[in-house]
């Protein structure tokens, strides 16, 4: 593990695909607030050009602490531009909100907590999420996910893969970043942290946007680990 | 309870003194470390001291949060100052080092872990402290403080009862102000956070200096609760 082979004393967890799995929620969501009314829309898709239109916006977002535009409103803002283009004039305002907050609800995929409460006796755990910190702190309270702190872009006022998220998370930790391990489904975000002398866990999710979706699951030598799901990594790092 | 009779959604917790008893940790460590060379010597009032050295310093510092110094920075200096006033020469570097991450171990009052367990069922339970963020994480760690999130002074740049530490809380949080509770056995810590419109708790910690020192416990109808401690705090938000 890693070139000098020690154990790390944190890890830090990306929230949306590699603790949670939105795709079944969003979707779950989204056919719950149609109610029947839009039998005819792919729910699996319209979530994924979703998810794929905070990327973008995330991408070109410029970093203003001060002046922050929280990652609810760019769910919403791209929900209504979606909703325009499939069509779908007839959901009301609170039923818009409603789904938005879909991403607040993120449930768990079924190996995190198990996996969370064996890591939690021997490492500090902390989330390091691009999603805002209320969502991230709604998302866990809803999915009882026993982290030891919450860290969000929204507190170094840009997103990951941007350094300043990685080396806000070590100084708030008081830990060098070789005694932290970044743990993610993406591997961009990884090799961010990587990049930066953090550990590296790559966890696959390969139902990350459903059965028919499109998803890197391939184990690399790059990564100091790489684990089927938490419990693998458990395993792996001794709990 | 307040003007408008609601409930909280969240409750912070200010943690040196209002969750933790600081006095009887650091005494503790104080003659563990000592180990017996300096029997003359009292530790109450050697750490009683050493608190107000920090609040001297804490008053006096000037929010800049690319230059942020630790509190840890802080109790570290005060002790060497301390040290040699008291005459003590002995301590070698690491047993300095020790006795300042005493701080760091702050053990919980008896009420506090009972107390958050019933309330975390109904509300968001995040720290408010003017502590370092890691000095915070490894005091809940060790103690088993089920915080939904973890704010310190730290990530707003400012300390405790500079505004802006309050309502980062908020913005973090989600919720306005009158939607959180804080929660602190200081009254100028909870008076802050009611002038912003914050609703207030004050929990009674009449040992916070040990059995000798002068604490203010008397309860006051500025306050939305007053408490004997958080197993109280919970009986009157009805958990």
């Amino acid at each position: 593990m890693t070139d000098t082979g020690r154990a790390p004393r944190a890890l830090l967890f990306d929230v949306q695909g590699t603790a949670t799995d939105f795709h079944s929620t969003v979707c779950g969501e989204a056919a719950r607030i149609s109610g029947g009314r839009h039998r005819g829309v792919d729910w699996a898709e319209f979530v994924g050009r979703w998810r794929a239109e905070y990327f973008t916006v995330l991408k070109s977002a410029k970093g203003d602490r001060d002046n922050w535009i929280t990652v609810h409103s760019v769910y919403r803002d791209a929900l209504a531009r979606l909703l325009a283009e499939y069509g779908i004039t007839d959901f009301s305002a609170p039923e818009r909100e409603d789904l938005a907050l879909a991403w607040q609800r993120l449930a768990p995929w079924p190996d995190v907590v198990p996996g969370l409460a064996r890591l939690k006796d021997r490492f500090v755990l902390a989330t390091l999420s691009n999603a805002d910190v209320s969502a991230v702190v709604n998302i866990s309270k809803r999915g009882r996910l026993p982290w030891d702190a919450v860290f969000a872009a929204e507190m170094a006022g840009v997103f990951k893969p941007d350094p300043v998220v990685y080396q806000m998370a070590a100084r708030y930790l008081g830990l060098d970043p070789a005694e932290i391990m970044m743990v993610a489904c993406h591997k961009y975000d990884i090799k961010a942290a990587g990049a930066l002398g953090f550990q590296t866990a790559f966890v696959a999710r390969p139902l990350e946007f459903g059965v028919h979706g499109q998803v890197d699951v391939s184990y690399d030598d790059e990564f100091d680990i790489n684990a089927r799901d938490f419990l693998d990594l458990a395993d792996q790092l001794g709990c």
